[in-house]
């Protein structure tokens, strides 16, 4: 910035200093209920910026693997606590900046599943239950998962605290797994980003931590982005968000060789059998609803397409949920981004032949909101078109998909690209589990997540959770964004110690258990044991 | 082929036949002992051969996702007896075509460890314990990772039978994953992965799984390689061999969003301090000089380059290294590429200003070899060219690289690029311990196996080695392409089970432990008991 940068210009956060960012542009962020920009004004860093905050990182990742786990881990928990001591300030901010509402989704659900990540993070690390030590004693050979070098993460839009750069998943993983974070802000968001940054610095200062263990710049050039994640200093990417700039970052990333994990879009296909509708139809049309319009349907699992076979009960769940959805208010989206986009995906696919049964049209103009829109195609028009029609609409929309019977129906899902979820529903009473049979076999490698009887929208942080699923999702099928330990490990680097003399092994692998509780494979057998 | 092809053009087996290859070209393999021709031709199939095999793949995928673990185990150990059985028809073949010795190397040592090897990968099969079974009762989320899809393997030039694409550790991770293999062979030992096929479709029919489980091309264009790499139809690839080649393959593979596991090339740097050679040079000098030239040094951890410190004892070194290579005779390589490659590689070290202290000169004419090659420079030197003086001379040739000082030495460290191995020699009696703690610090981080006093050929099948490491020695430095169990979660992909019903859940995920000895995480603790 030149020395007449307004005063109202937010810092940067870089090698442990709030300072002035070296940047020509700026950007401000939207109040979506209101459709007008927010006074705060951000930084699009310069090259320089990413430079300096590389090279910190860099160092900061040599000091941190001379640090015990325990001293990352009280880092990650004193933060934790930080934030939900914070909890007014970063309610109030994220409100204005997203529209979310403060109670109960951003103060109530999404605060503390914040601070209870990073206390989760903070445990895996603590007792190195990420890290897969393994011991061959005959082989006289050792192995585990070790810090992969400086993360960058992108966050997204959707999740001002559980999935933000600075706070996020992402972010708890890369730290808890021993490495400094290179945070991008969302653009949607970067006040509440900068108000975590701070809790996250003073957090790093309170427990000795190197300064550069958490950097935060709001935006940089595309080009910038690129060169960031290809960076020769960098270890790995996170990144979440919308499928075009995740795979450009990808692309450039896959060129240098270093590892990037995408959480990327996904329609989450909702199957519906006419036996569970001549159940438990009612049911099933309050849960779709809920699931589809709780925070404007702004969700990675948004159930964006449901799958059904024709007939009477699909009819009229059909036009309960079409009732329900034109009488109930639209929500606000997170930015005029987001309702444009939204807009323009229900025109695709109606432009491909789907019927729009409610809403449409176009966004609100005093707020960021759009109609709640719901529309329907048949399998054979799907499968006709099946990439066309699995575009997308991120919001408070979503797709009926109606075959004629049970083959056609899993010819559809036969035809599905991965995503992050897929679930079925059937009758309790047993009578359609042929049914079940033939669908779960063609959707479940399809997804990351199958479920029963229970929409997609609700994240577990659990040690089974897979929040991931086979590309277009993700970029790889083998990983989750949440869950801890398992997310840890796109942050490690495998690492074998063969003839390595007693006393210079990682504490992890001498004989002794460093914890007295951490799991170990011992030759062959997994244990908490010393050798 | 047409009509008119040749009686000694080998088929190819595709969906359970062997049949005629699609195909307008052949090429033969060499014998590298007389640099001649074989006589047996092999096809480079055309896309035709690549689809039909696509297609049975995908079938057979399907049919093994319904097949009991148990019976894909059965298949992997009646092929590992029956290539054991094989011994005397594959070793000749082998060596025809290798060049390399028929006893120990390839009859005693690569056959039976590929026979083990299938036997363990069997074993994880049968146990389901590569698959990471997680179970969080509290939630009602269960996990675990499911087979990927079909898998294409291309194998290297220098393990006939330990990493053939039909035999070696990538297709018994792939099988044991349950996937199909689509198995490129190499086209230095054609005739040894035919005659490995036939064993394997023996087996597939003696065990009842699907034909086209194993299929086999020998060959194909460029072109074709990259579509079948990016195939929808392909879980994933597993590819070991040259830098370029690879790299090819890799850029198609992430386009398309598919997984590829890479081996490509390493220099493995032994790193030996004066207080090690001062103790037990000797030593060293036989473990180095044995290591280099036992199978022409065409190991991926070959030592190819030794970074020292200067002075009496590295002199000392140095000349009786260079006294050893001038004095034994140079082994046969695997093919003229091979000898032409070596031979190109150390003119290109000797230009950038490598010192030729033995060998070097043009292949020899009346067979496959290059005389044993040292070449040394200056740590200053390759500090002005880390890049290419870290070109790979793949065969019995390594480079010196010579130091002022320990903090020198740390510092052409710092610029290696990702390898296999590291090693280090120091000193038994800890006087340069904290020249270790130096060393160490700066190579574990460049590679995936860290050693010390011992030289990094020889790849233990250990459950903790990792045969694998930074970009570029492979693609990601998570994964190991040696070692069971880890080596298979690459053909995995992770599905998580959300609410879904007990009875429809996997076996290996219901409450009842499968095996009795099946390792699964249940609610935060590994264990082989019931839920």
């Amino acid at each position: 910035m030149t020395a007449d940068t307004p005063a109202n210009v937010r810092p940067v956060l870089i090698a442990g200093q709030w300072r002035v960012a070296k940047s020509s542009t700026t950007f401000q962020a939207t109040d979506p209920n209101k459709n007008t920009k927010l006074a705060a004004e951000f930084p699009v860093s310069s090259w320089d910026d990413c430079d300096e905050a590389l090279n910190a990182a860099a160092d900061a990742a040599r000091q941190l693997r001379k640090m015990p786990p325990s001293k990352i881990a009280a880092f990650l928990e004193r933060y934790a606590d930080r934030i939900d001591a914070a909890k007014e300030t970063l309610v109030e901010s994220a409100f204005a900046e997203t529209g979310l509402a403060k109670s109960p989704r951003l103060g109530d659900v999404e605060l503390p599943r914040t601070s209870n990540q990073l206390r989760a993070a903070a445990k895996a690390c603590r007792t190195g239950n990420w890290a897969m030590a393994t011991i061959d004693t005959a082989a006289g050979i050792r192995s585990v998962f070790e810090p992969l070098g400086p993360v960058c993460v992108f966050g997204p839009n959707n999740f001002p605290f559980a999935f933000n750069s600075v706070a996020g998943g992402d972010f708890a993983a890369a730290i808890a797994a021993g490495n400094p974070v290179i945070a991008k802000a969302n653009s949607s968001h970067p006040e509440t980003t900068r108000l975590l940054a701070e809790q996250a610095a003073e957090a790093l200062a309170e427990t000795g931590l190197p300064p550069a263990t958490v950097q935060l710049i709001y935006r940089t050039s595309h080009a910038d982005g690129e060169c960031l994640v290809s960076d020769p200093r960098v270890g790995a990417t996170g990144y979440t968000g919308s499928r075009g700039a995740g795979l450009t970052l990808k692309s450039a990333a896959d060129r240098a060789g270093k590892p990037i994990y995408l959480e990327l879009s996904s329609v989450n296909p909702v199957v519906i059998t006419p036996a569970a509708l001549a159940e438990k139809g009612e049911a099933i049309v309050g849960d779709f609803v809920t699931s589809v319009l709780m925070g404007t349907g702004q969700f990675c699992t948004n159930p964006g397409m449901v799958m059904l076979v024709g007939g009477a009960e699909t009819d009229t769940f059909i036009a309960a949920v079409k009732d329900k959805f034109a009488s109930l208010p639209a929500g606000t989206l997170l930015s005029p981004a987001v309702a444009k986009s939204l807009s323009s995906s229900v025109k695709t696919l109606c432009d491909f032949g789907a019927d729009l049964l409610t809403g449409g049209g176009e966004p609100e103009a005093g707020r960021c909101a759009y109609a709640n829109t719901l529309m329907k195609t048949s399998a054979k028009a799907f499968l006709g078109n099946p990439e066309g029609f699995q575009t997308e609409a991120f919001g408070n929309a979503s797709l009926f998909v109606v075959a004629n019977d049970v083959p056609q129906l899993c010819e559809a899902i036969g035809h599905l690209e991965g995503n992050l979820t897929g679930c079925v529903y059937t009758a309790n009473n047993g009578s359609d589990d042929d049914a079940y049979a033939s669908i779960s076999f063609e959707l479940s490698p399809k997804v990351g997540r199958l479920l029963n009887d229970k929409m997609p929208t609700g994240v577990a942080v659990s040690a089974a959770m897979n929040h991931g699923g086979p590309y277009p999702a993700t970029g790889h099928p083998g990983f989750t964004a949440v869950g801890v330990p398992a997310s840890l490990v796109r942050f490690g680097k495998l690492t074998s110690f063969d003839n390595v003399r007693a006393d210079r092994l990682p504490e992890i692998l001498k004989d002794k258990n460093p914890t007295g509780e951490t799991w170990r494979m011992i030759d062959g057998k997994w244990s908490t044991s010393n050798v």
